[in-house]
């Protein structure tokens, strides 16, 4: 049948049925797994109980932490100048792109504003970054546990995710053996979260070295994801994947969003880090080609970037870092003596994952359970592990004012007090 | 062989070559047809003359359009009250978009907040729209000329454009036994752009009824490019698509971007109207989804938007307007006296459209050389119609100041004086 008779019945075929437009296949492989399994969970609270909500990775919403003035002081000077109201060039403007050069700046790895997209949030920088390495069809790895939204954007445009092993009991550093296993010809990169959402680790660097060099020997280029970089508890260091190689291709991740505490402002980048050329103009090409789909990110923000990164914030950062210690510490010290939990300390970032000794609790099958019930009873919400594609933990969020997060703490053990059954060792064993 | 071998064999080929990372299909496929044409011409000013950019589509270059003062003090509360620096929900806070639906409600076509998904700029409105409709493979029917977005977007997922012609001599209206002639089997979405980037057109409502018409009688969901919405000239009026049709789904794309003289703020909206349900829930939760990859636009604007669409700005609105009549009629009057060149008198937008008489000027092969050798003559950069696919003509930008614009017109005139050799009648007639 020639093209236009096809065109014809099929019009007529069209017009016979009800009119309904259905979504692209893109659309309907867009999937936010926490949205997915969190609508499907019963979350009715208990109507005696005031909720308290440690699921949501937003450090401002309970009114404790914020950004530092001069941040804020910089970006009203940038609106009332009126200079950052038109269009800046799609990669962002030169000065901003400076400013981020400078702030990422390490003895081994210095970057020039040429080398810095800036992105409508970090989101939209891995989105860029997946986009330009990965085709449909290919695969990318990925850490488990790991944020979701690394499935979300792969299996938007067709691009497997395969998970590499994290492991709770070595610092939640990576299963290097199954991650090798994972890899094959059709894997386009290897994105590294360090610190980590939702571990809130933070590696060695011979650890990120030996990830280095298990790339180099795969040539899988490095997406770093390092949105949390420099969010680390006092005496702890953040290393950037950058500084610790010069043979590996690295798409660096970043943004203003968490440690200015700013997730709002939507003000990301992409850092290209090319020592041995093996990006070569193609990368930056892509990159650059790719941000002009959407043009960028907003200029208020932007014309502010050189007062936000140029000032030290000393305060600011030592206040946050150890205020998140402090929370941590405390939490740590209070679920640890709960039977049943087995809380693993963070490093750094928001996060901590607490594990369940689920045979303690007969009556709870599996952490969504778990999540559901304690919702239910005590009124405190927390991520259930297979958000992040790790059942059998749940994470908390640490940016809560201490004294919820004690009452959260005491409502979780008054919870595990109640449901806790510990089965005889030799009931265990035979079950097992 | 089994697939370890295959990655092992992989590998070891690989290690032997030089590493280098290959850029995706995708972002191989995204190409900014602009760009590539304006990087690709000799642009070398006459040192002599300062250069008169007429060929970039913002308005606050120039410094005599900016934004409100009521609208930049709206932004400046929002920032201050520091409760917009969290996140927020991906498609907008429920205020921002009500504040939306206020402003694009009609009394036939009125929306609620739920209708609206706030977007980094109109430009990430329109490639949402086109991604949840259009599947790769499928092919989008865009004006011409038009937006080279349009194409940018949708051949970088895989869609095909197909044109639909414009015809300057009837004010730039659709040709619709044209379009027509475009949509098969495998359309997907009819975009239509009023008022027009870059005719400067603004339809009649007859038209726009003639557009739906045909819309519903292919099954052609619409997506409305409306971002210059009311942005028209005194006398005329801004229809929108939606208050014209209860039968056609539409999907209207605008923004603060042009109207309000913020390009950089980055804030767009799509609005969806269904008022017979094609879309159903399905191109909603397409929207949705496809907005959770970057997670929605900057929220100190957004805290912004229900102050900033309250306010009438009437007298900003008016002074506007009148202000680009005024420009538009300018130029017109200026340049249609000079021989070899047709103007296209704008009723709205920023733009005119000038068509070149090539056969007048022998030595100019195409609107490319216009382009180039005035530039190189005169220091007057206009855009060549082919940045719009439309060769032939050249684009000019209405928002420079008068003096600018009359320089410019006077340069045009010179140049235009001095390589014009009309052919006589019969040699013309013989050519064709
Ligand atoms: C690991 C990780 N990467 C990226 C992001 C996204 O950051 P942004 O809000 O700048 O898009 C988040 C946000 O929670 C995150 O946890
Ligand atoms: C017709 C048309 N649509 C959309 C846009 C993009 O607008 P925004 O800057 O809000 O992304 C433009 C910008 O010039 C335009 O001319």
């Amino acid at each position: 049948m020639p093209a236009a008779a096809v065109a014809a019945a099929s019009a007529s075929a069209r017009a016979a049925a009800p009119w309904g437009v259905p979504a692209s296949a893109t659309a309907r492989r867009t999937v936010n797994p926490i949205r997915a399994l969190v609508d499907g969970l019963a979350l009715e609270p208990n109507p005696d109980k005031p909720v308290i909500a440690l699921s949501i990775g937003d450090p401002t919403i309970f009114g404790n932490f914020g950004p530092p003035p001069e941040a804020v002081a910089a970006v009203r000077e940038s609106l009332d100048s009126g200079r950052y109201n038109g269009y800046a060039p799609c990669a962002g403007y030169k000065e901003a792109r400076e400013a981020v050069a400078n702030y990422v700046s390490y003895p081994n790895a210095e970057v020039e504003f040429k080398d810095v997209v800036l992105c409508s949030g970090c989101s939209s920088a891995l989105e860029m970054c997946i986009t330009a390495l990965c085709d449909p069809g290919q695969n990318l790895l990925v850490p488990r546990p790991g944020f979701a939204l690394y499935r979300t954007l792969a299996e938007s445009i067709g691009v497997h995710i395969r998970s590499y092993n994290l492991m709770p009991e070595r610092g939640w550093e990576a299963d290097l053996r199954h991650l090798e296993q994972q890899a094959d010809a059709r894997t386009a990169a290897l994105l590294i979260n360090n610190p980590s959402n939702p571990c809130g680790s933070v590696w060695r660097p011979q650890h990120l070295r030996d990830l280095l060099q298990l790339a180099r020997r795969l040539r899988l280029p490095v997406i770093a994801d390092e949105i949390y970089e420099h969010l680390v508890f006092p005496g702890e260091r953040f290393v950037p994947m950058a500084s610790l190689t010069s043979e590996v291709p690295i798409l660096s991740c970043g943004g203003l969003t968490k440690r200015f505490m700013v997730p709002g402002w939507r003000m990301g980048w992409i850092v290209i880090h090319d020592p041995i050329g093996a990006f070569s103009d193609e990368i930056r090409k892509a990159l650059n080609m790719l941000s002009q789909r959407t043009i960028g990110s907003n200029t208020i923000v932007q014309g502010a970037l050189p007062a936000i990164l140029e000032n030290k914030h000393k305060t600011f950062f030592e206040d946050t870092s150890r205020t998140l210690q402090e929370h941590a510490a405390l939490v740590f010290g209070l679920l640890s003596r709960i039977e049943g939990l087995r809380p693993v300390m963070p490093q750094g970032a928001m996060y901590m994952m607490v594990g369940l000794r689920l045979q303690d609790f007969p009556a709870i099958a599996c952490e969504l359970t778990f999540v559901e019930r304690l919702m239910a009873e005590e009124s405190v919400f927390l991520l259930p592990g297979q958000c992040f594609d790790f059942p059998g933990y749940v994470r908390l969020v640490l940016t809560a004012p201490p004294e919820q997060l004690r009452e959260a703490c005491e409502r979780i053990a008054a919870f595990c007090l109640r449901h806790r059954q510990p089965q005889p060792a030799t009931a265990s064993a035979a079950a097992d």
